[in-house]
């Protein structure tokens, strides 16, 4: 058995369902820590495991929403989950989208898989461009790990985001070189790494990590172009799972004071120590002028993958016309108002994202890419309207949101008929009910999944001002100053 | 020859370019009021003039851009100007709209041909379904004149909207019944309407006219349920134009101080006395029924139309560009970021558009329509960010923008030199150039064609209340809740 | 003895520092719950102790900057704390705003004295209006309870929203009268009440409690009309302390974690079951026509005490600041626009509430009262702009800010040196420091304090909505009118 | 008779009223151009009249709210209109700004007086400073001078800004010297001085021009470090008025089309050419180091002058609830939030710019200056919030506002009717006052008075970058830094 067959021999039986899937993390000697000490098991551990249940969800849709969870890839001639699929027409891309928000609305936080579905998109494309001019053969590697990782139907994580330490330098004149993620030592079976990855999103309910460069590169630079595929329980790596607002909610109080008990996300600090990646699974190393069309193009899927905001905001929307029918005040002009606003925002986020996948372009490889204007438009409405429609939310919710006691006050004798008592909304409605929507409101716009629905919004796939450098680069000014003096009568040759 | 035959015996010769377009205007007997005075030929008053030329746009981007603005029609089975063009494909409605922005970049206003444009593609459909219910033959007839329209490349104006009178009241309840358009006789030749149409959008310059109700009807106002075509210059019909902002300037002033020297938008109030039309251009006659879908169709196609004002938003950004790039301050960063916002917000527009163009559906007759929540968000859209491009470009203009002489002033000898030496801005710009950029950004702003990047994109196809409505209908809210609740916890036999 | 002599005999010691407040609060036997479990002594539950640490700095203060918070009392001719004053000109308004800003600083979070100091205002006028059409004695009884409290310097916590179960119906038509406080008996010696109070800041912290209907009233709800102190551990009166975002963080987590480790709010449910009220201490019984007015008067004042926000908004402009600089990216235009706008909004705030101060009027007690117009005006901002400042800060902050492992984790030996490794930012910046300034702006924008900077600005002192009907009340739209009408021309007959 | 007693000469007769200041305007020599023409007496120009109308209008409040208007000097012990007065309590600046809006309300437009008031106010205070350091007498000259002025109750414009030319050189380094006023020669009586002033509100209609520097200057800048006052008809001034949207509307039209036919404002550019000012008129010449102080205390008065921009909001939305009246849609919830909306925006700038005035501090002349931070912030929201009320008028109007014929067409006999038949609204509404209204609307929106209420609220007394400029060196960044720090432990010394 070859290197990579036996780095591939766990995963003969396809994880075919949201089960298998939960199988599939048990078992691995991976190095997770969380709050100061060691997880023996993180699917076992609570914090972690409602990261875990959303993820499984981008395998139950498979089974239930196949229409827009399966397709066929040319690539292994076989009908896969779409995660692991390379996009060859606008449809692609379009039900791409659809699936995100959908969900986004079934689990309310981040399902994790899209940095590495855009990873795969990223590289497809990529790797065909190096060997188109340099005669190298990683398309092929590529193709035939994104084969197996499809027969499998494993989760591909893609880790790209290097902690970049004083970012007036670049990588090679860090103090300390593996503040960038680099090749350390070659032998003739492959190629060995260290430097590590920041805000790895569901990188410890991942089977594989598909690293790569963060940002443009330069020749001096050639030792931190490098991609490649490894297992997430390879030796040398090591995981620090991050504290986040309200984690340890789930553990101290219940499901009901968790506000959405079953689904969070993830994020993780991933150290790479000499981690040995064989040359099957090397699909990029040293080629450093394409590490800016590498790091272009994958923001340029990736921020419309936060099209997944749609489906948490359809959520919010719901909990907020809920509070306000528990309240019984959804009939006044004003709330109705503020729930056609909050809709407002999220459907021209959504509009943003698809505009931009149905006018998606192929590249040379035949991978078809959103427009990369509207992609970041759609990602920069991202990092406004969820916001708005957050406090919106707030407004609807009222203050008991925040002022609520515990659930483990229900249950207490003394205290718990008196909370009943008084918490006691429109008729019909039980104080329980009431409570888990504040406190799915409170989970959403200041709790756990504010990470994600918030904060993350802001940051993931590039902060605003990244953006905001994108629309500059494409906006045409000339030829809109040009139309603009046109019209003015000013004459083309006084310029 | 038939009465029809007559009515269609002006327009044996094709329109086919721009200059055809504006002869074709020439010696029609029209009823035409301007600042209390009646206009013997609109297309040589000054005022006027500008709107024909922005409509005259229309034709010469066939000629330019047939990719754009030529298509095949099924209808007449021919190659035809696509502002005569029933969608029948996704495909169709995105070239539209990307034809709409193109003649927004060319002209800065208002070029007035979509109002019919949609008129048509509504038509299309209602006729159909009355026909499958009731065993009519408005299809037909409605074919029948398209196919005419087509073959002549006619000008096809839509007029919509009533006086309205007291809003409390249905039509049938008005004091004055002619306060909404209705039947108010029927030979055997046709009929005869009565009433009148406001805002009308580019009506002098047009050739023929489609009349539809404003708004969902009831069995009481059954005579008030008609739709018709006629030509602008049948009997009956009296045009009274607007009085806009500046539209004076082009007569007193010149063409810088106009801005816009070239093009303009145009509105009129349209009187109907007892105006004929042959049973052949009747295509609705007292199916109050259908009124609120043939409204509904109406707006969802028209709130898209309103892509065009990115157009507008371009050469506004790029004016602001120009009078930063004037003023010698273009490399400022703040200067760069509101150019940036500008642009962010003008594609943000753009993109509900083109979603809802790619996302549009069928309906029976084979006619595709505009995705209806987001054409309405699109619209909605529409309503605030030209506002706030608008006050950016004012904020780059600086105050010499309102604070300037006249061109006049330029040309007099004693004060003529003092402003060529006061006003000189960056080496190498001419003081007239600096004026006229300006000018520009005046008449967009708060000048002439403000009507139509602001005033109008509030108000056209639909006052913002009216968006709100029907996002309100679109928004699912119960769809939405079920999901928070679930995600909450509560179990759905609770509700 | 009489009655009231026992009930302050605890407070013959004047409470003087911060410390002896924080002594004062030991030893009391009150009902209080926290997370289904009784806290025999709160100071020193670590949940609850840094809301007692923030309660504490309003006594600190007095200390440290007395032109602040050491003001003369006419009613007990003494220097007292400002939290006990009646305030008689526009500079104790002035005054008391500035004070507010400053502990707003200073703890970064709600100090919770604020609700009592605008209920000790507002009962000063208005049982001087009630004695002054009635004959009744209340102001003199408010007077004396007003200077036994002055003398003492305790903390006073004013009770205010009902729980109000069905909003549609009075407090006399709930079918559980208790949805709102209440008398239920009266004797010679006092009355006795039964209810709840909700969202009730600091009340575990304080000595005493004031009560107050919490909205206009009718005839049939006299015995709902009712105002008294009672001692915050007078029998019948339970405590359930609220969850909130991230209370636990400081148990489980530490002081880097906790991002603000000293500080933070509190809230809870307080229940009253047949809670005995001396005559001396009621200041209202029965004169439920001055429910609204004593409503009014209370919001008047509290919902500009909001000014404490722009305290906050310092510390979170400063906190994003101190994360742009050890980011190493201060100099970037962007960061520093974003600064002057967080500034520029925070400012906008804080102007409103010092307009309102210093336009104050007189009412007939002689008690100064914030301009009305203008502290709905101010409170309006506060329901807005904190939310779009913390939106800033989280740009600022990046995204590490939710990504970051846990103070344990630097604590372990096997992750915490990767951590110190990876986490280096600019030079010269300790990681522990970066790790501080990003959990404190965590802690203000989705952790423990975000209830007290965001949901708190929301909802306290009244929602959106009571400010919005506020405004109509008080925008003289009549007026506005005439001067349009005048302006453009229309006669006054004309109307 | 002295040189400036000759110069007084003119003025022996107090002004007192509103008539006596229009007639005190005729039979003056001025270069007065507009659009390409000589106007030989301005006061009589159609054009130029409304400008004098609303200026008249400082006058008129005099005898009418002599309460605002009215104020004691103590330079000349008298009773003088407070545009001519120098503030010297907090109150003052308070009493200031009550008339400004008030003015505001008057006129719906720029009352042109308050540049002339605050460069009054300005030099007091410098010229005192620059005394004090360098014992010259411009603070005696200058009391002098403003003392004959609040005799003679005369109309002092203020200039300021120059028109700068290349704007990354110095005055001293342009090409043309003359882009910056200085001074071209001495004598042994004066100074004569060239150059230009741009931008100059209601200069035609003053009868004293003080001119000022624009910016900070260096010691090579000396000979345009040059403050002065001289007549407005003093040989070698020539004035060109701008040309302004709509301002030919009234000739062209009549008082309905013009919206608010009464009052408009008035922009010049100014030319010096070898303009002699008499030593005593002459209170800066070379202290070059005096500019920036002088430029920061005048915009900081400046900027706080616009609270007159919440008089005009007063109007417009007493227009828009008039025209919703007018529409027969008062009462609907959407219409009713709107000017709830506009009301809270036009409150926060009142607010914004009294709380700088009650906040002001005096300088070493005993001048007091409203505070410079809040001043800025004022200002800042001047440059957004009125066009979004503005944007809110134009929904609340309906489309009506620009497609509504001219009222020419009203006195048409044909056509007349007609519009009198469809454009009645409401019942009991005169067709005219709806078109009155309507047209007051568009005067403020994108008419005429739109450049005082739009455009000059975006860059009179500083565009807003120079606000941003202001507020960042204010903000006190270390100090919110170490709030920051303090809060979230990081221990000062690793800072």
């Amino acid at each position: 058995m070859s290197d990579v067959e036996t780095l591939w021999a766990d995963f003969k039986n396809r994880i075919a369902t949201a089960d298998d899937y939960v199988n599939s993390l048990r078992g691995r000697r991976m190095n997770v820590f969380f709050m100061g000490e060691r997880v023996p098991e993180p699917v076992d551990n609570p914090v972690i495991r409602p990261s875990v249940n959303a993820m499984a969800e981008t395998y139950r849709i498979a089974s239930e929403r196949p229409d827009l969870a399966i397709v066929h890839s040319g690539i292994s001639d076989s009908q896969i989950n779409r995660f692991l699929h390379v996009p060859t027409a606008p449809g692609d891309l379009v039900n791409k989208h659809e699936m995100q928000r959908e969900l986004g609305r079934r689990t309310g936080t981040c399902f994790q898989r899209c940095v590495g579905l855009d990873a795969i998109g990223t590289c497809h494309s990529v790797t065909f461009d190096i060997d188109a001019k340099n005669g190298t053969d990683y398309h092929q590697r590529f193709l035939a790990f994104l084969k197996r990782a499809q027969a499998a139907n494993v989760v591909i994580g893609g880790a790209m985001t290097d902690p970049k330490g004083d970012r007036s330098k670049a990588p090679h004149q860090q103090t300390d070189l593996d503040l960038f993620l680099h090749v350390v030592r070659r032998d003739d079976k492959g190629i060995y790494v260290s430097g590590a990855k920041m805000h790895q999103t569901g990188a410890v309910n991942s089977h594989w990590l598909i690293f790569m460069p963060t940002m443009r590169l330069s020749e001096a630079d050639r030792d931190w172009a490098v991609v490649g595929a490894v297992r997430v329980d390879a030796p040398g790596l090591t995981y620090i799972v991050g504290r986040q607002t309200n984690d340890t909610r789930i553990v101290d109080g219940g499901p009901v004071d968790a506000g959405n008990a079953q689904f969070a996300g993830q994020e993780s600090l991933i150290v790479f120590e000499n981690v040995f990646v064989p040359y099957a699974h090397v699909f990029m190393d040293g080629e450093w002028d394409y590490a800016s069309s590498l790091v272009e193009r994958f923001t340029t899927y990736h921020r419309s993958s936060y099209v997944c905001k749609t489906g948490l905001g359809d959520v919010l929307i719901g909990a907020a016309a809920s509070a306000a029918e528990y309240n019984g005040v959804e009939a006044a002009s004003h709330i109705k108002d503020k729930l056609v606003e909050m809709t407002h925002l999220n459907e021209t986020i959504y509009s943003s994202c698809m505009a931009g996948a149905h006018q998606s372009k192929p590249v040379a490889s035949g991978a078809y890419i959103n427009d990369e204007m509207l992609s970041n438009v759609a990602k920069h409405n991202v990092t406004r309207f969820p916001y708005e429609i957050a406090r919106l939310a707030q407004d609807l919710a009222g203050g008991l949101m925040v002022t609520m006691p515990s659930e483990k006050d229900l249950q207490n004798n003394e205290v718990g008929p008196l909370i009943r008592k008084f918490l006691q909304g429109r008729d019909g409605v039980e104080v329980t009910d009431r409570m888990r929507i504040l406190r799915l409101i409170e989970n959403m716009t200041i709790g756990s999944n504010a990470v994600g629905y918030l904060t993350e919004s802001m940051h993931g796939a590039g902060s605003p001002q990244a953006q905001r450098i994108q629309i500059a680069r494409g906006m045409k000014i000339e030829d809109k100053k040009a139309r603009a003096r046109k019209l003015a009568g000013v004459k083309p040759s006084e310029k």
